[in-house]
């Protein structure tokens, strides 16, 4: 008995060892993700919490080459849509609950800007027990932050109809490489007791000051021609101009797709 | 190392299978959780997957008796705001990161919707990542929806700043209770094979047909005084007219958060 409890505490330890130890994978080896594999794991991330049980999210599921070459300028044609074996766009679905209550004498009111978010909260818990599962089993993933940037694309490419809309991408794949793990910000920079603490100028300069040593980091600067990383940020990657024309556009996308 | 691999294979496998087992824990023990635990899980969590490594949110993590009696009533006052020892409320935060742009000479544009979104999917991401890391340690934990419905009466509390804002709540505890799994939708009904395939009527009759045939939803039914299962969530638990003005408080809380 004590040797299974034993046994099992090290299990406990060791999973989130593995979440403590993992990194984003964007070269995958050319190897498929069998079937099975991917159901499964796919049925326990349906285990994840959703709003009332109704669960308002649905995942298109890319394996083909051309359907992967219809999305990859979507995402700004980063290689990995092409090259991971699987392309998950993980999407709020109010579409396929609606028809269940037109079709049960109940008049659906979920065409508005909450149950956007509302099923947006529910597909990320998704994605996010997907991922979880899928490295537990050796998988390697990616998450396409772009899949906002153009969403009308993907719905068009994925024939997503009204009340559904891609919130975000995971692309998956057995590992081909081992990056470094990449820097984060230090706990208390992040976690607050009780209430906001907002952040002072030492704060700040305190809090980011490793993330600006960091050799790659000021590489960054460098080859960017810039004076500080933060402005490889707003200057270069997000801009404030391309923010809002993205903004605009994903307001907009979000009406046309009924909500 | 044959007996190294297959404990490790083992592990995964416990591992996965503890998350096909979960359930939501509404009761907890009246007993504490660590600082060094909570932490540890924080910590792990903040490995999750974050838009250009910016990590755009903040966790307030609530302790105090006070401030949970304040939380509650901006969560319909459900029990678990005050008998859970740890509420965590998961923000979207812009404001750290757009504070360290200004003080860096760079001129931020995070002020926006594209952002707030981009906001909403790290902060849900670092919150699941938290939950499964919560479960495996043996905590119990639930997910409180009801954050976007009235996050104004969160903002106040939690001392948020402009360009925060409350995206999810989870309260974490010991479980005094194990309730039984509830059910989900077949894996057919939430994936889509290359193309989003719309449901004919036949399909949503099969795909909620187990739904529509467990005994406490028929109870669920039959104790509203409804003729359908559906009826019960459009006409009793989210109406058309409270998501309408949800999403109108909602956005408007959104604008005068700045975004």
């Amino acid at each position: 008995m004590f040797y299974f409890l034993f046994t099992l505490y090290l299990q406990k330890k060791e999973s989130m060892e593995s979440m403590k130890q993992r990194r984003t994978i964007r070269k995958y080896q050319p190897k498929d993700i069998p079937a099975d594999l991917l159901n499964d794991l796919l049925e326990t991330s349906f285990r994840a919490s959703t709003v009332g049980n109704m669960q308002v999210y649905s995942v298109i599921v890319t394996r083909d080459a051309d359907r992967k070459a219809k999305l990859a300028p979507a995402h700004f044609n980063q290689p990995m849509v092409q090259t991971a074996p699987v392309v998950l766009t993980f999407c709020i679905d109010l579409n396929r609950f609606s028809k269940w209550c037109r079709q049960r004498n109940a008049e659906p009111g979920y065409d508005n800007f909450e149950w956007f978010v509302t099923g947006a909260v529910d597909a990320l818990l998704v994605a996010q027990t997907f991922c979880v599962a899928a490295e537990e089993a050796g998988l390697g993933i990616c998450y396409l932050g772009t899949t906002t940037y153009n969403p009308q694309m993907i719905i068009e490419t994925l024939h997503l109809p009204e009340l559904v809309f891609p919130i975000t991408t995971v692309t998956v794949g057995w590992p081909e490489e081992l990056p470094e793990q990449t820097d984060r910000l230090p706990l208390e920079a992040l976690v607050h007791n009780e209430v906001y603490r907002d952040y002072t100028p030492d704060d700040i300069n305190r809090l980011y000051a490793h993330k600006e040593s960091l050799p790659q980091n000021r590489q960054f600067v460098q080859e960017n021609n810039k004076q500080t990383l933060a402005q490889v940020f707003t200057d270069i990657r997000y801009t404030k101009k391309a923010n809002e024309a993205m903004s605009e556009n994903l307001w907009e996308t979000m009406k046309k797709q009924g909500f």
